[in-house]
């Protein structure tokens, strides 16, 4: 009998945004395995630190941070083949991922490697957008919007067509697009309909509208909600909510 | 002191996918107030269910289910009033929300009554779409996707033009307009690109590739799941997970 292998969705980052699932399935699990970045902690292990105990086997799997490319595939040719010993021995793994594992996650590149081989479950988890629309106090869409959500890295003029179609756009990854990004929204005459989020959900959360901001790059966990047709939404709403 | 209003996102089905924060809302809050259709039960009280208390007081919303029309404005206008009883009276309400309360919620209808009025806090959900490509075992987007959200009473020249505009699409809101898409999925070559997912995370719950749905109408709790230039992926997708 192998392990089973389980990617689980840790939600946005409050510890307490753990499914119920997520929370059984990490406290049983005795491989816990998370990926961190090599210049600093893993957020996963973070959301997940006031649940692990000394006993459980943690597997860092370390993937380095280079600018505008996706990780190099032997990262997670590596940590495939590490997770294999503990799954042939018998002992359930389980994947800590931030937010829900299947969007946009990096859970994808170990569950093309291991999920043929073994018995495996993603459990789904709450995505930060979800949270970013819960913090502002304002529906990511309604009725029948058209909600789209963009990666940063793309050209401006897929974004200028994408968020032209759409009533609701999230804009996730803008790290070093942000500057470029925030003159394109500025250019269609969208900035007082888009407010920036960052670190949803923890104690160094930060709502703010756009044009409030004045910073030129953002963090990896922040991202951009576009509503059309509702100016100054994000001045309005994000005083009307308690957290 | 007034109560506190909370609209508790309860994720798709499966009563473990609730978050820990909804688990402890639901179970201290003394009022539970939900939406319940006027011809059935309310599938918001069947998810929370294995966690009500006989002392807890429940509120429910009768909601009519009328075809094709946003529920009339004057039912939460009545409920809204009736909430306002108990939160006057110093009582927290939390509202239960299927999936995520902002994501196509009608929490919406609630919160904009209430929340200027008392302290209101929206917990994020597991939305249903994550969980539909959790069980599929198949990433709902990557890399640079653009992932495109679409409610099925849209008419079929613009959903056409934003499936073409995306590399992943979810349609929602499939009911009595299935045999449309289906059509319209059809004649854009991408039948069997794509996923049927009915009551996700439940025991009843089904995934088919679209091509062996051989029903003409879809459950109100149903998506399809569309990959771009993944012939097959749902014949071959849904073997490979353990639920």
């Amino acid at each position: 009998m192998t392990g089973r292998l389980y990617g689980l969705g840790l939600g946005p980052g409050d510890p307490e945004l753990l499914t119920l699932k997520a929370h059984r399935l990490l406290t049983t699990s005795p491989v816990i395995a998370y990926p961190q970045p090599d210049n600093g902690p893993s957020f996963a292990r973070q959301i997940a630190a006031p649940y692990l105990r000394s006993d459980q086997l943690e597997v860092p799997i370390i993937v380095p941070m280079r600018v505008e490319r996706f990780p190099a595939q032997d990262v997670y040719d590596e940590a495939a083949g590490r997770l294999s010993h503990h799954l042939d021995a018998g002992a359930d793994v389980a994947v800590l991922c931030e937010g829900d594992p299947f969007f946009y996650g990096s859970f994808m590149y170990l569950f093309e490697r291991l999920a043929h081989r073994y018995p495996t479950e993603v459990v789904p988890g709450v995505s930060s957008m979800m949270a970013a629309a819960a913090a502002y106090g304002r529906p990511l869409a309604a009725r029948n919007d058209v909600l789209t959500i963009l990666p940063g890295p793309l050209e401006d003029e897929v974004l200028k067509a994408r968020i032209e179609a759409a009533q609701a756009v999230v804009i996730i990854k803008l790290g070093r697009h942000f500057p470029r990004i925030r003159a394109l929204i500025a250019s269609m005459g969208l900035e007082n309909c888009t407010g920036y989020v960052e670190r949803v959900s923890l104690e160094a959360e930060r709502l703010s509208p756009l044009a409030d901001v004045s910073e030129t790059s953002a963090p990896y966990f922040s991202m951009l909600l576009i509503y059309k047709g509702a100016e100054d939404w994000a001045r309005s709403s994000a005083a009307r909510t308690e957290r």
